[in-house]
């Protein structure tokens, strides 16, 4: 064994990792779990445990109805700013409210309503489903004459982007994309694929659920005009905490919310009865936003802010390099693929690695080695870096538990199937 | 005085008040706040501060993603069907999940695919603003042609009653009315009114949002097809809480979900790239829900279930029957109107009293008496009573706050326009 994956050596990176301390900003009752989902549900920083008690007992218990004028109904607007610093947006392009898909609605009947005469939505097959689910339903809805098309990945790893290029044409009215695919962890070329989209007369939407908090994004160096991400993952939200959208600043007057409601009404208190949205991106949010699940999101922004995204994104790119390394070592031979980009420039914060018995082993590796990752069918393990907490120790014992399971054959016992969600 | 107008005869209407122990389960930090806004932002439950501190630090903080399968992931159905009980549906029919507004989309968009061929959406002017946006948003999205008719109050308070079944003809594809309205406190005869729609042939949804938790409601024997509701209002869910959605069972498979997300997809965790709607209510979900926020409404609708809502609507009668007095004794002879029904049955959980000066006076309330009403234009003090926790002495100090506040010309310091809420 050499002593690059000796479990000495990832004391001696975490001992010279300089956000290493970080890690003592979360929450974190058992010392012992090995927890690589952060990329599915981040950990709990300790500020938020204080920001949650707040919240509850003195800005809803005390403050009361009040606290509408205190700090809650600019949240969206406030909490959309920080988020902005990750995504090089101005502070007046981002806002949350709503889930991921609610606000990919929005933009996408939006933006297909703005290019009118063009029939095409065109992305990938990596994308997210439920983005999937929505351009399908947006068709639906708007104009059956309108056509979604899905260009499949040359390997389910890399995307199509060549084929993205050459199929741009003047018919596309939107091309959206998952910036950090969720499956593969594939990152696209932002700056070219929005580039190629705009010469086309295309507008771009990038999902930035996967990317945003561990992978560094500029959405104006790439003149992106619209995009959605997801505040659990990386941002350490809070479950199911609700996602923002971007739009860049010139088209946020010309581009109209489907779901016109009250909190995006000039002058919302006048009750008057005919919709007149307001203006800025605010009229791009609906009804009264969660406001408990919206709030705790802030924290765990500033906590990212704090370590530097360049910083996180450095010690991302030397585990998810340190991990591979392991993998060659010990689980190559044992039979695991790589199911991700082998070059780290084009490879997000988690690692995705295949097996036959990918869905036995995942829950061997969650009963028996309190090793957390999560399983993608259709044979996926996949490892999710959050570089703010997961520890190079955390990626050593994880590969050694993927080791042991397949070794020792303790995956023999869990089903084939999955379990069936109720 | 007449005794019955005294501060005495309010503390023995408490003394024998069978709902009055009910307070203390509240957190009630300032009891010198009289707080006559729960119609706006219910109160906070004693049980619910345990359940937050439960949700950040177990549940999230130590449970991590595991928690998804530990009761997250059958929230939305949960809540829902504890909400059910509140409104006369059965447990399955009812679904918490996304905004009162988004939810509203949802279901106006399904109801006017289901209806092709008609024309007409009917409505009032006493709807809740928001719910016009969403009205004017789906048309204006869907289809041109059809057209929204919005039929005025004779006065302000009551709804369009006569109007309403006059105008419903084989064009209407829907009537959705506040079944309590908003401003004024009016109750609709929901039977009456849904079975005019369907004698039309129109589909009849409701927004229950401020009756549900102090309005008995029977969605099953009035025949309703379709519902939305509030949960931060009576029934102390917390600020913005997630809403719920109603769909009769036989219409459940029928209509579609315009924003179809993974939430709703059969299957979700097989990723599958075209959506298949999952059976019964849950394919209206579309994105992941707002945990915290939805989870924190379970414990107040408990409250509401033990207290018993026949009980709670009974205490709310005396209580606003009690207030109307009060305002005959004091508040008449200063100039200020009744601008709800004096007919109890008639009549919502709260009281709007008119003014010349209202928001002066609603300021003043706030800054000079510790009284919490809220202020709705042009003139309109609202004072909501939430039966489960307000008391007769908090009725009878609001009124005496209005009439001091009067008297003593405590308002004339505060402006005539309403602050710009920023």
């Amino acid at each position: 064994m050499s002593r690059q994956t000796d479990l000495a050596y990832a004391a001696e990176l975490d001992a010279h990792d300089p956000l290493a301390h970080f890690r003592e900003r979360f929450v974190i009752t058992d010392p012992d779990l090995i927890y690589m989902d952060g990329n599915s549900l981040g950990r709990l920083p300790q500020a938020t445990v204080t920001l949650a008690e707040d919240l509850i007992q003195h800005q809803w218990g005390e403050c009361l109805i009040r606290n509408w004028n205190e700090g809650w109904f600019t949240a969206p607007e406030r909490v959309g700013a920080k988020i902005a610093h990750l995504i090089g947006a101005e502070p007046d392009e981002v806002i949350v409210a709503d889930s991921t898909s609610v606000n990919l609605f929005k933009l996408v009947v939006a933006a297909l309503r703005f290019q009118h005469g063009r029939s095409c939505i065109l992305t990938d097959n990596l994308n997210f489903p439920s983005d999937l689910y929505i351009l399908q339903g947006a068709i639906d809805l708007l104009d059956k004459q309108h056509r979604l098309d899905i260009l499949p990945s040359p390997d389910g790893i890399h995307g199509p982007e060549t084929e993205i290029h050459n199929r741009l044409d003047n018919q596309v009215a939107l091309l959206t994309l998952s910036h950090t695919v969720y499956k593969s962890g594939y990152i696209y070329d932002m700056p070219a694929i929005t580039a190629s989209a705009h010469a086309a007369g295309a507008l771009m939407l990038w999902d930035l659920s996967h990317s945003v908090g561990s992978v560094p994004v500029d959405l104006h160096a790439a003149q992106v005009d619209l995009a959605v991400g997801c505040t659990y993952k990386y941002l350490n939200g809070g479950p199911g905490a609700p996602a923002f959208l971007y739009i860049r600043r010139d088209l946020q007057d010309v581009l109209r919310n489907p779901i016109a409601g009250w909190m995006g009404q000039r002058d919302l208190f006048n009750f008057e009865l005919e919709y007149r949205p307001t203006t800025g991106l605010r009229h791009f949010l609906t009804g009264t936003f969660p406001v408990v699940s919206l709030s705790l999101i802030e924290l765990g922004v500033d906590l990212l802010l704090e370590a530097g995204l360049d910083n996180l994104r450095a010690k991302s790119q030397r585990q998810s390099e340190y991990l591979i390394n392991l993998w060659e070592e010990f689980l190559e031979p044992l039979g695991f693929t790589l199911n991700t980009p082998r070059e780290a420039d084009r490879r997000g914060s988690h690692v995705s690695l295949g097996h036959t018995e990918g869905l036995r082993i995942d829950q061997a590796l969650i009963h028996e080695m309190n090793v957390l990752p999560d399983f993608r069918p259709p044979d996926t393990i996949r490892l999710g870096i959050a570089p703010i907490y997961t520890s190079f120790r955390d990626i050593h014992t994880a590969v050694m538990s993927m080791q042991k399971v397949v070794i020792d054959r303790l995956y023999e016992k869990y089903p084939r199937q999955a379990p069936v969600v109720t």
